[in-house]
């Protein structure tokens, strides 16, 4: 389609939008004495023209499916986020003035709290990642023509995780992605390294395999024209390096340092008479939004298994191996649920989703921030249930993205394989030993640890169906079933695995260590010592009603066994549930120094969390 | 200087000797039953001309200062590196069949439990951001011409910390780094997103201001020109993207799908004769390897503050202000002290030490995966101090690059600042609230957490002599002063700040919270009620005798108050330490749901950490 210039009056308008949203930006910040107005002053032309010429929304539904997604990747400049929603009609300006407060949901930083955030934004450089998991579900889940926008500032450009997003969105020809760099020359402590050097950001996005245009950031008509023919580029994505200034029309603040994070305080009345000047039009400015495409409703609650975890009684598989036959299965119930990976997904068997459903998963390559912020994409505005492995320990690469994902509300599912010394010959750079402290870490996670085949494919089926970050751990060392498809397994519900009424004291286990306990319950009966095993299955929220009653009937006696380093994991997570009751001892044995390469077997024993480990452990507390 | 194109009979040693090399890899993973022949196979070239032209080294002292040094990024093709030190002296070759045993330091992945590696890598995409920070220690802190090569995976090239560590390199123009990126065309699970496009990676290495080579990484005459171009460059890194083939020399192995991580098993016999009959001489090849310029020996062991932390009884300072005057201090006392941060150094305070020390000032820019292997960089072969500083919420961008640190054994210093929810309006993407959980996870690692500007002068002054990952936790209140100079402060060591003869209860806070039990004991006391308050200074190590002896002392009762989220951080601390007594009742008070913006007295309020909330606390554990 052929570019028709706006008329002179709309462009005006545009630009009178641009000046009252940083009149509304520096008022703001002024009412809540903090805050970071120069940072909006440099895009507020953006905005105007993106909120009210490119986009295609409903003001009432912000979180229509249907309409064009926007992310502020640099969160800061929330107020100009608000602005523009206010200034489209959503609430009213005056609402404004009450950022930051107590009662108001215009935090410092963009949160879900308000109906038009998808994501949370402030810690920099992650909205990208986010921006291109939602272009993918667009193009190749939904099939739709929205389009997604992202404004990055050009500091946080800096970070790692917006060139893995880069690479991604350009290998999957995502062209309803459009990036804005907002190059406003200043970071917070002194000016970003580019400074206005616009052909080394166009060089690096055209390398990394993007459309790129530079831009006067200020210039509505620039603006309007580029992201018009952002829009008929076909097969890649639009980045559009604007070059702006800090501070934008303040006559003492522009493009002048030191004016990061605060409020323009004196400069304030100057600035706003300054830009006040350049408004022609106060408004109503009365143009009309164009209204998206509609994109029908999708249904992702209740997913099931397709058929039940059914395993030969004697038979030994590796929970990991259970995650990919879970994840088929999940699939065949629900068109919505996907999978990605970061080229690891024929060790942690997401290979078998793949194979089943090519057009669902999301190969992301070695870039774990981005895949987990793809993930989270994905899963914006409940359009898919994702699934996102890699090796356990490589999670913790991601470990800011998932924190922001717990403030962004999301209900991304995370296995991690190959956890713990058990893994063996590969080393410690491999071994996920710190895992279940991140996991638990995050407010309103669910962190499943499945001992047998049977329970990890429950535990993916509960991960499907449960709100907020759930996290499963998975194994690489092939383990005997516990379990059978009839039993009936919870989030929060333990499982006694062995008990008499005679037992001394009460083992928690899991996979690996459960077994090591079960077989340290062997050698003990033979002298008659019986020892009560518990499956927690999960270790967030931990089922404390059963490991009391188990505690209770053993003399209170209570070990925890972890192939998990001894800080944050699921002794600490023990001790800190009865930590109010005085009737218990709890012993917990985990690994307390960086392991090494060997194999499995030595390697439980040499780091203290082996079936002899465990008997030694029991003699020494009934001595 | 000119060219001079090493002998033919050099160049087929180079030859023999890669190939020599093919073959160790090919029998150690094969002794092993484990391993990565195949990416081992393909930069066979890349070391020969190394380690037997290139680089000046002693074999004897692999890690004395004045060597070059060498960082195996793809640090899962350790079998090759190992071989290269075989061949160049430093062991028998036959000790390589050992590789990946538990009596080994061979391990699947390299550690610095090996004299001739300074940092473990395995988790991919990490290697560069500790070669720049080496180089960056070599050009300016040490001013000594010892080079810096770094080998990349092509897979791992899809890392964003790669491109953080881009970025730094030709930003402080490191012109003794060289970078060699392994095209191999091959990932782990499917081919590289960008196989074969060498002009890609060339162009985006060309954007990130790299001096850039495409070369065929298997020809030595090729490899030995670019290296030598490379150090003849000023002012900016090199890149050398070198186009090899997976599983080179092997007839059914090469450049062939589905041999990753996996010995050669059927194939190793035919690829062993394939590759031995390339050998004209099996050697000795009496290559004699260039010696390094001598580089001083430095002294970074006793570094005490220049003067004693003295402030004004009443004076309030916020603990992150003490962190810039602390650093100053150590700064002033050791010329080997560097600082380092990501942009945030007018909020942590580090600009107080960019101030006195312009030169060992490092801006990172907003990039924390970058700063961390920075900074490891800096601290390798005990060259220099490192602090690394930036908002604690930030630091969980680098989990990763942490948990290698310690794997790494670096003695990298982490002061990480505006934690928890006392720094109030700006919401919670930048509230540290998992920061303790993920520094306690850290095997070795000692967590500070001061509770006035006295103790964190202290606590740094500290942790710049304590081994091991130190992290000290900084808050943006200013909080009043509980010690003065002559207030012995130890790692491990807790100090009481208020008991009487009758406590009921004993309170463990820090900083914020801590003052605020002491406000809660002043409320309690107008009542009759006594409390015993406890500052813990290190919650890793923890004081557990003082605890114990304060908990015996009123009644069993202990409660803890955390700015931090209520899993893994100081309650699961205590109750872990705990946990074997009977004798003791533990209740944790800290933050169990995202918090909000709003005024820091009204959030500790309202999420339950307040004076007030431990008064009814304290009485609700007394009803």
């Amino acid at each position: 389609m052929s570019y028709h210039r706006p008329d002179a009056g709309l462009l005006q308008n545009l630009k009178d939008i641009a000046n009252k949203l940083r009149i509304h930006s520096i008022n703001a910040t002024d009412a809540s004495n903090s805050g970071h107005p120069s940072s909006c002053m440099s895009m507020a032309e953006v905005m105007s023209v993106l909120f009210f010429n490119t986009m295609r929304y409903s003001v009432e539904q912000p979180r229509s499916p249907s309409n064009d997604r926007f992310i502020l990747s640099k969160g800061h400049a929330a107020p100009i986020l608000y602005a523009a929603w206010a200034e489209a009609g959503l609430f009213p300006t005056e609402d404004l003035l009450k950022l930051r407060k107590i009662d108001s949901d215009l935090e410092g930083h963009p949160t879900p709290r308000l109906n038009f955030v998808d994501v949370a934004t402030g810690s920099l450089g992650q909205g990208l990642s986010v921006a291109v998991g939602m272009g993918y579900t667009g193009k190749y889940i939904d099939k739709a023509d929205y389009r997604v926008y992202c404004v990055i500032g050009d500091g946080e450009s800096a970070e790692g995780s917006i060139w893995e997003a880069m690479a991604f969105a350009s290998h999957y020809h995502l062209d309803n992605v459009v990036a804005i760099f907002d190059v406003n020359r200043l970071g917070q402590s002194e000016p970003t390294s580019l400074q206005h050097q616009l052909d080394v950001y166009k060089a690096r996005a055209e390398s990394f395999g993007w459309n790129t245009y530079i831009v006067d950031g200020h210039s509505v008509d620039d603006l309007c024209k580029a992201f018009h023919d952002a829009s008929t580029v076909k097969g890649k994505p639009t980045c559009i390096v604007a070059k702006t200034y800090k501070g934008r029309g303040g006559p003492e603040v522009e493009d002048k340092e030191n004016w990061h994070g605060k409020p323009l305080g004196a400069q304030s009345q100057a600035s706003r008479e300054a830009i006040s000047q350049q408004i022609k039009n106060k408004g109503p400015h009365k143009i009309q939004i164009s209204q998206p495409t509609p994109v029908p409703d999708v249904d992702i609650t209740n997913i099931q298994l397709s058929s039940p975890p059914v395993y030969e009684k004697g038979a030994k598989v590796a929970t990991r191996q259970a995650y990919g036959k879970a994840l088929v299965k999940i699939g065949e119930n629900n068109s919505r649920v996907v999978a990605m990976d970061g080229d690891t997904k024929n060790s942690t068997f997401a290979i078998e989703f793949k194979k089943a459903f090519p057009d669902r998963f999301i190969e992301c390559y070695i870039a774990e921030q981005n895949l987990v912020g793809v993930g989270i994409g994905c899963g914006c505005r409940n359009r898919t249930v994702p699934f996102i492995s890699t090796f356990a320990c490589f999670l913790t690469r991601a470990f800011d993205q998932i924190r922001m994902g717990a403030i962004s509300q999301t209900n991304a599912n995370f296995v991690g394989s190959h956890c713990g010394v058990s893994i063996g010959e590969d080393g410690p750079s491999q071994m996920a030993l710190e895992d279940i402290a991140m996991f638990r870490s995050i407010p309103g996670s669910t962190v499943f640890y499945p001992s047998d085949a049977v329970s990890c494919e429950r535990a993916i089926e509960l991960a499907a169906n449960q709100k907020g970050i759930c996290f499963v751990r998975t194994s690489r060392p092939a383990t005997s079933m516990l379990y059978d498809e009839t039993t009936k397994l919870q989030i929060g519900k333990a499982q006694v695995v062995r008990q008499s009424d005679k037992d001394s004291v009460t083992v928690i286990g899991c996979c690996v260590t459960l077994h090591e306990a079960l077989k340290a319950a062997d050698k003990l009966a033979i002298d008659g010592i019986n020892i009560r095993v518990i499956d927690p299955f999960t270790i967030k929220p931990l089922d404390t009603e059963t490991i009391i009653a188990s505690a209770r009937a053993t003399g209170g006696r209570v070990i925890t066994v972890e192939d998990h380093y001894a800080w944050g994991g699921l002794g600490d997570a023990v001790c800190g549930e009865l930590g109010p009751y005085k009737e218990f001892s709890v012993y917990k044995m985990a690994v307390t120094e960086i392991p090494r390469s060997g194999p499995s077997a030595v390697l439980l024993e040499k780091f203290g969390i082996s079936a002899n480990c465990i008997v030694n452990k029991v003699r020494e507390i009934l001595a």
